[in-house]
């Protein structure tokens, strides 16, 4: 069995393991040259963080124990396909590959619903099911001058 | 003043004090029948954690200070329309309403490209920049159906 295999089947037995102990059914785990930095379950009913999906938990971790925010060269496990929050977190952090085992169908035909909001995230405001609006914007610009004025700010 | 624009205000001065502190120009302000219930600025350069964005940092704050992962009934007030992590994070946490101040393309304008995360996730995996590969999907599945036996699961 492959590398990338075997580091598969570690997020899916996390992914089961969770299940048990009364968790959601998703598992992940992060490697940085084939040696595993972190892993993450779903903790969002048990910790009461509804941001703290499998792979929230484990890039949280990753960068805490590598003492940085920008996870190059570093890649991720999941037993599921990411949902938008995950991916985008994903994103930023630069991870370099994602491995995945269930689909996002196959999350939906178990009730959680990420192709929901995968729909909703495409579309502008205005047609999205989340009421929003918009407002101060001529006040709310002026951190973004600040922020371009600051000499010594530490781009992300 | 209407108390919209006074919560707006507050996660505009957030944002705009939190620039001074070495953070990213965001802030975001979570409220409860019109009481701020928590806080939440960019914290991903100083704290190391590259989820720490205002929205998930409120979110994980007002969760755990109301005690449940629900926040059906709260809105939140943040200083720049989300990026699709944050977003994502605001229908997890089943926020009934959000404001903005700034837009996404203002945040493109200073350097922060949540626009190109956008149009990534509305492409299928195998045409984004971000490498993917499913593997093991026989041996993952597994987990989904030990969720749908398990009678007393907590659905989220």
């Amino acid at each position: 069995m492959t590398t990338d295999k075997l580091l598969m089947r570690k997020a899916i037995n996390l992914s089961i393991e969770n299940v048990k102990s009364g968790g959601g059914p998703f598992g992940a785990v992060i490697t940085k040259d084939g040696k595993i930095i972190a892993t993450g379950v779903n903790l969002v009913t048990k910790n009461n963080d509804p941001t703290a999906h499998a792979e929230v938990s484990a890039i949280r971790k990753a960068a805490r124990k590598l003492g940085t925010f920008d996870l190059s060269g570093c890649e991720i496990y999941i037993s599921c396909e990411p949902c938008p929050m995950c991916l985008g977190a994903i994103y930023w952090a630069r991870l370099g590959k994602m491995y995945y085992g269930n689909t996002k169908t196959d999350a939906k035909n178990i009730g959680f619903d990420d192709s929901f909001i995968y729909d909703e995230i495409a579309l502008i405001p205005q047609d999205r099911k989340l009421k929003s609006e918009q407002i101060l914007s001529d006040e709310a610009i002026v951190a973004f001058q600040d922020w371009m004025k600051k000499e010594d700010r530490i781009d992300y």
